[in-house]
């Protein structure tokens, strides 16, 4: 087990109408605040009117933000900076999922800095502070109302880039399962594909002893993998709903990832299809992550042999080690189909000469990627192909 | 699922050598402390000088107060109180075990109050505010280290009892399991029983669905299993111990109780074996659970009959779902056993004519016990009975 330090300070309010109390939660912080969103669906399910409701309740002025896109951007960003500044707000609503809170978490840090916000995320500069955040959260995947990362497409640049700070924890994330009775199958599905992606890119570890994570990330993804399956039938199963809620924030959180190196080669390829083509975050990572198992899992094919027996309960005997793993892959992109999902790029109408060595170079401008195998350009361009 | 709160911000120092960071971290805090600890292991095994070095490193005064036994008493934690207000003593600095740590987080609740701390313990007074606590934890086991849980003995009144306050949540935790080597075979059985069994307080539960924590409570004991068997072939497997050492944290940190109702009768049971008989803790939970588990099964056969599938392996197909269920129970009294720990209350010089329905009644003041079964009485003195 690797030397670790372990902390999250976020405090989770999570069941039935819980929402309802984002303005007791707030008033904690701030009375002047940024309430900041996406598009129209928190009002479409209701949960605006509530929120505007609880939050009128312990008179908190507000300034509304709304327009987050999928893959927020730094325009929208330095928006929100600007009206904080102009305002004097200290604490920052962030109503949506991982978009929204992402927006919110790098408006937090760029309110106190004077250059460019951009700066944190290409390394140029550190964040010595930030605003609060509070969240309410309607989809469950990016694990961002708990975790310490942010990530940000820079339109101008066409980058997509992650910044990791402590500073931007939310001090609160409500998370209330009903909420999420509306998302559609195939969102649920990029959500599921999204959480256990989180899980992956610390289960496939360099770290040879680490059997407690390793264990709870097996069962933490089979749950996923469970529940999905009931939610794809019942849209409304509240139990169900919310092991996919939880979930979503404990594959985040930092607990499963506690005595291991980490990877995350396969969501820095995803976030290149996202930025270049708008696919959806967990779309991408279900075409990249089989593509980049069948190209790395003969560096450790024991790791994978373990993937296949205790998360996908193939038979152990059911042929050679090497056999074992390749059926766990399989069993793994099976389920990925069978919730709808892409696992191959073709399917995301990206084409066969599309400029895999270019997106390669990119993304290796910060060096080489990943921990688990370490890819380099050739490495990259192979796995892309893969998933065609 | 029920609805939840969890919040846990103790900041986890974990691997090799650590300990030398304890100096700077208590610098962040303060610069004068009470030095809390129990006997002399921690100056034989080499802890205490690599402590003192690390405070006098940083210009730090201290004031140690020694002492603590298992199962910490209120006297001790009355000096603890008076040394701190008499020195203007703002932080404790635990180092020890479960009941080091104890002991630290009633006096720093007890610093601040005017009246008798056992007021707390009584539900008489809630605390207002508590002393900065950080430790240094030399023995795996209660998990106080990360837990809203203080457990004290009163000497006069024969009482052992527990609170919870979030107020008490030490600030830092250094664990080092290279500290853990020196623990003998005993202790470390007694340690893994004290873990196992904070997993299954809360796996035992009326929550009919919570599907996730089930799997991670599941799978946690299963690692805490393995690992303990390697420690009792060699003690100086450093992974092993460290899985022991961070799966006793994780026990108890909460995570695994969120969204369940959790029992805690058996804690109870124990804590009556320990006052009256000097049981170690884990000794006594190693004879009152299966007990409690024999007694309890019939009310909830499928939730027995998951705990021997899942944790134990046995075989589903083995015989009715009830004989699965006690051959579950069964594999746990012979893992309990296989590490060289009491079952049975002979074992412990108990005698079959002990009060049992006095310890009751004494178990009883506060209400009926338990969760997953509400224990009155006649049921209580059945289990101590089963346990003979």
């Amino acid at each position: 087990m690797e030397n670790f330090r372990f902390k999250n300070p976020v405090e989770i309010i999570f069941g039935k109408e819980t929402e309802n109390e984002v303005g007791a939660e707030t008033r904690k912080y701030s009375g002047k605040i940024l309430l900041h969103y996406g598009g129209d669906t928190i009002k479409k399910i209701g949960l605006y009117d509530k929120i505007i409701k609880s939050l009128n309740k312990e008179e908190i002025n507000f300034i509304e933000l709304a327009g987050v896109q999928p893959n927020p951007v730094l325009g929208l960003v330095k928006e929100g900076i600007d009206i904080c500044r102009k305002n004097n707000i200290d604490f920052i609503l962030a109503v949506g999922g991982g978009s929204v809170i992402d927006s919110a978490k790098a408006i937090s840090i760029g309110v106190l800095y004077d250059g460019d916000v951009w700066d944190f995320f290409t390394g140029k500069a550190k964040p010595s502070g930030a605003l609060d955040i509070g969240v309410v959260l309607t989809v469950p995947a990016a694990g961002s109302e708990s975790s310490v990362v942010t990530v940000i497409s820079n339109e101008k640049s066409q980058l997509k880039k992650g910044f990791h700070s402590s500073l931007m924890l939310p001090k609160f994330a409500i998370l209330n399962p009903e909420i999420t009775y509306s998302i559609d199958p195939f969102q649920t599905a990029c959500g599921a594909a999204d959480t256990i992606a989180h899980i992956l890119e610390r289960y496939f570890t360099p770290t040879t002893k680490a059997d407690l994570t390793d264990r709870l990330c097996e069962c933490a993804i089979r749950s996923v993998v469970d529940n999905v399956a009931i939610v794809m039938k019942n849209p409304e199963d509240y139990d169900a709903r919310a092991e996919l809620m939880w979930a979503s924030t404990v594959a985040h959180n930092g607990i499963l990832g506690t005595g291991r190196i980490e990877d995350w080669a396969s969501h820095k390829l995803a976030h290149e299809l996202s930025v270049l083509y708008g696919i959806t975050h967990g779309a991408a990572l279900s075409v990249v992550f089989p593509a980049w198992m069948k190209y790395v899992y003969r560096n450790n094919i024991k790791r994978f042999f373990q993937f296949a027996v205790r998360v996908w309960d193939v038979d152990p005997c059911f042929g050679t080690q090497e056999e074992v793993a390749v059926k766990g892959i399989e069993h793994f992109e099976n389920f990925l189909k069978g919730i709808g999902l892409p696992t191959r790029l073709k399917e995301l109408d990206i084409p066969g000469d599309a400029d895999f060595a270019g997106m390669a170079e990119k993304e290796l401008q910060w060096g080489l990627l990943g921990n688990f195998v370490k890819l380099n350009k050739n490495d990259i361009v192979n796995i892309y192909r893969i998933a065609l």
